[in-house]
């Protein structure tokens, strides 16, 4: 018979409020050797974790995006974390199963922002002059659907936008060089290059001595980027059923996670479905393994359960400004990003919400017939309602929907 | 019953031979709106044009690649055409339909190569002091392996990698213009950033006043980079069964194709499978539909028969050189994607040819979480005969084959 | 900010305990037009049914398999409902979205049994003199593995076995007519050809006046086969995500739903992965949609996530006793679909259980060259840790593991 | 330099003349272990086979149907071989990749033929009271499409038809018993449910002794079902890229092939896109694998290159005759599957030839919940030009064309 006994729960490790009150505990936002393990797990044990969302509950289910406008990103991000895995040492590599990643059952909606481009802003920020604006998804089951993008619906690939092992101190130092040159470099872009450690905001939600609190605060990288650990890198294949093979810097490994995300296409430019939720783990070592692998960065084998959509309409890029003043870049594969984005955004009237959330994909073409790189957006025809295939009548002008706005009004 | 006269073939519209004799007809190496043309089809009429290798026979079938060393590139690429198509007209949309792609059945073999440094370069010609190198495929069917590379066997993804309608004297000053600027910012680059008009090697294979051929030579663009009409864009998902939207710039469209791939990845950082062969089309217009779709740049959708090689190894690159100098780059795409080709070449122990020819997809995931873009390659499992993942007693050290070298014996 | 009350959980619509305790409400476990809806639903609602498993919790998780040799089989299938949807009229058509199936969080697991062959039989019953045996699988995120059948892992298709709106009175009246005549017709058959009205066992979660209960029992249609209002198909592809289509007979429609499964195979002779859990529904309504769609039986459209497991190994089977005593039947599918289901157990050396609960697929490939049907079946290579491709040394010997087997011994 | 001298054809071993005129060599059309091979192949090498069509050139590209009428059944089907591999011995595991499968350049046609209830009949022959009609397909490129069936255009799925190696004499008296037994239990069936030997019409494209000639077109297996060496399975995923894995009953192999297919679905209840064609071969040996695959039939590799249509509309079907008498039958899943079809047809206000050459997918879905077997049939939505899913407005009434007819105009 079936019994209580015989059915036990994976353990939770990690528990969070996804509405955050005071003080939460097992959150950091640096990346920093000295936070300590906040729990440990044995390779092979199946465990839980909990996460807000990245800006820790400053964004509300609601039509008004002054929450968006005047989000503090000194806070962010909110990693869960870190738990050490038992007899991972530095150089193995740490096998994660990312068994599954879904929303809290009382939270069963998430966000996607647009930033101003004086806080947060995005890749478009300065071609938009963007204006704070959000989405909020409805997520239901598999599904997602928003109230100010009708006409839209599409299956998730829900994962963590930000996973990665605590790095080494060495490795650290490392970081926080090369990107202050480049601070250095490029000392008053708006929005900035780059960020460098920042007291201010940093949180480690454990009792730590005053020094190290101090030091981390101090030295802690910021989660912004992606680096060789892992980190920021918004990829949307990392999703549940995934398996990632991390580097290990520093005993115990040391795994933090959060930023989860509902969907997210490979044009993240300013966003995904930004959710708090619960993500499943299971773990094992490889001894050695970044020298058996040549592991600079994680690897990872794809989930097999990628939502399937076959038939896609594509937009090209390439390395030439024609969206703007016609500028001629040599072989710059971000510049053709941008093209093909701007492409697929001019031809759907104005999707720039959709496409931070729906699940595109971006292919480099080539970055090797000088001097244009070629970059490619392929858009999933099935998550449209209607057909937006070229026709000889034109397309009609559909309304993806008014965004939430902010209360001044400027949109 | 059936009989010749209720089975007709369709016709072959330009004939090459593929081991190309003095001015051959029907080919030409430079885009310009002046050239004639050679052909002229009806909407909805289905035809076929033969193309040979980009490179026009240069390269052979055999274990020597002094041919990739002295490879004269002032003669590529070999186009086939133009076609006009009746009735397209500026501002209107050509609809191609391509419905298939094969090499010649008496010439079943197509080649990758890796150019010198000095002569052709490449994605990663300074990184390894390229010296030419090629490897042989033979192509069997839907499949390729080469004697070059044992141990692989995959699929085909046959496209044109190089397609596109002639540009209008406008658009061509435009290209002249902006890529003559990038060249004077770059005066002395190896290798160099652009190829602006060239003359030497110019060629069209039809009868013309000299002044018009003259004016050609001296003013059409190169055909390398891709560019607004389409061009060389190298887009592997470009294959048999896609149908491709193209802005029309003169009357007639005057489409032309050639450096016909029998295979390539996403990274096709030197190369593909290159081939001579034959492509079917199939066109329709839409009248006006450069404004009705905003197209900058031609749209497509891919073809319902890509190979599936759903399992995949995905490595991950960040715009930080850390193959090389450590240097740390602001959000640049590029970079992050030779660093995740890197890892992949470091992963395999030398797969570099392998990586040109095999269908990889190359995903940008995300150009937001500043100074970090991230891109991602992905290497299909199925391609390989032996099992290439992560496992706790390493990879096996593979053959990988020794590719064709120079009789020098440089390597 | 996001707060608990901008953040509604999904209502459950029916609760159930998956450890059964005594007259628990909302189940069933006949179909009858009299049992009262349970629970009202809006169209464009989102709600949740809890269900226990097919047979109510008689199977435990543990290593013997008593269970499932003494189970009750007149108690099942207890069904979840029925819910009724407001404003479904008969002749309408009740478009039906499976948003999710999930396990309990407190039940991380499920089973598959082979029946013995005087309490259940399965497709082999005869063949294998079928004894029970069982394995329990856990449920980890996507994945389903075993402690029973080791070296095997898969993505779950989770769906509901046993899924139909409720018959009017004629439709339950030919129902019992014709299922009565087949059982006349073999009168001793073991297993029984099908399962005429049984009141021992019935069940309705209800306070109900007794004559309408008699009635229920008396009648009420048994709920092992699929028929026209869907019921038990075991379709592997009616998965979460998926969007099905069900004739209404009855004003609300009442749905009924029950016998989950993490995973199935179209080649479910003896089971699936059955599990307590979850489910959640979307509904809407299509007036007169029986008749302008000539529904006969549900129509669907499968899920976008579906697990992609592309490379396979398939087996043929002929309508030929070819494994038996070698007799030629005339274009029988199911003999076909034994014999190929047979080729895939020889082959594997016995894999039985792993087969019920794995997501292969069957294809009828022919039912037109007599005398011969023709029927494959597909075995993902994904799924398994090792390579099971035929090589020149043969297959190793797998140990596809013990099953859970009965205390006497038997096996 | 790419010269004639470096790029070799794969050889032709069988040619044949698609139009097909007096005594035809390398043809046959029963199967027997004296009909000597023809060609002779080494394993590993590439070669190409030609085939005729199934009935040897009968049909015509026309739109008239008598030649479907007055078929002469006698004479198929057509077959190209058999081809030896040296080396091949009784009990080894004959391993064939079929690299392509194209049609002749200068006959890019096909069709899909509905036969006489009385002359070659097929799934729903009496249901329909079958008269002949037929359709014809341009096969452009990797696409057909059809004037008789406007609306619809899909990629082939192209494979052999019918493919196997030759019987024993053991297993031809095996095959002629089992089937003259079945023919003896339904003396007087309409269609007949199997073909006995038949001189009539029996060939061999070679000289051979008189004697020789005799006994092969005694005893010689009709080839119209599949059996345990292959034979005319008429599988869709037998598709070019595939690799085919048959056991070897006599010394060489003897392989034949024929009724080459563009397309087919599942439902092959008629049909398929029939064409004249080429196929191209590469074989392999693995000694003694028959018993070590437990090879009791062939199994197979699909290719990786199947078209990708994932959005599919999945129609059920019970055994129980509902399009019909209403009869109840035993988990037969043969009446299961014409239900599925029936409602399909039924859905689609007739489109019986359609279903017939289109690549559509019928599942198994359960052959287990007494006393109903439950098939699937899953129509891929992108090869249709309109969007044939429900809706609340029904749906258009679409012309799917008037197949070609007889010249008595019966219907």
């Amino acid at each position: 018979m079936a019994t209580k006994e015989n059915s036990v729960a994976y353990p939770t490790v990690i528990q969070v409020d996804p509405f955050l009150t005071d003080d939460p505990q097992g959150l950091h936002n640096r990346w920093h050797p000295d936070i300590p393990a906040i729990a440990t797990v044995k390779p092979g044990q199946v465990f839980k974790v909990e996460c807000v969302d990245w800006t820790g509950a400053q964004i509300g289910n609601n039509d008004n995006s002054d929450d968006i406008k005047n989000v503090d990103l000194t806070k962010v991000h909110n990693l869960s974390g870190p738990v050490a895995v038992e007899g991972a040492e530095p150089g193995d590599c740490l096998v994660v199963d990312i068994l599954d990643v879904t929303p809290f059952e009382k939270m069963p909606w998430g966000y996607t922002g647009i930033f101003e481009l004086e806080n947060g802003g995005g890749l478009f920020a300065r071609e938009f002059n963007s204006r704070a604006c959000k989405a909020i998804w409805d997520l239901q089951g598999v599904y997602a659907s928003s109230r100010h993008i009708p006409g839209v619906r599409f299956a998730g690939v829900s994962h963590p936008g930000l996973i990665g092992t605590a790095p080494s101190a060495d490795l650290l130092a490392t970081w926080n060089k090369r990107e202050g040159e480049l601070i250095a470099a490029h000392a008053n872009a708006v929005p900035p290059v780059a960020f460098p450690p920042e007291p201010r905001g940093a949180y480690v939600g454990q009792d730590l001595p005053e020094h190290v609190r101090a030091k981390i605060a101090q030295e802690g990288a910021r989660t912004i980027p992606g680096r060789e650990h892992g980190g920021n890198c918004d990829i949307k294949n990392l999703s549940k059923g995934s398996r990632c093979y991390f580097p290990v810097f520093i005993p115990g490994a040391n795994l933090s996670v959060g930023d989860l995300h509902f969907s997210q296409g490979d044009m993240s430019f300013c966003g995904a479905i930004e959710m708090a939720g619960i993500i499943t783990f299971k773990t094992s070592i490889i001894k050695g393994g970044v020298e058996k692998f040549a592991l600079k960065q994680p690897i990872f084998l794809p989930s097999p359960v990628d939502p399937m959509y076959s038939a896609k309409l594509v937009f090209e890029g390439i390395s030439v400004d024609y969206h703007g003043d016609g500028k001629q870049y040599n072989m710059d594969a971000s510049v053709a990003y941008k093209q093909a984005a701007l492409n697929a955004i001019a031809y759907l009237m104005k999707a720039y919400l959709l496409l931070s959330a729906a699940p595109i994909e971006s292919h480099v073409g080539a970055i090797v017939d000088s001097p244009n790189a070629c970059v490619t957006l392929a858009l999933p025809l099935g998550i449209f309602e209607h057909d937006i295939l070229p026709k000889p009548e034109g397309l009609e002008k559909k309304d993806f929907g008014q965004c939430a706005i902010r209360s001044d009004g400027v949109v």
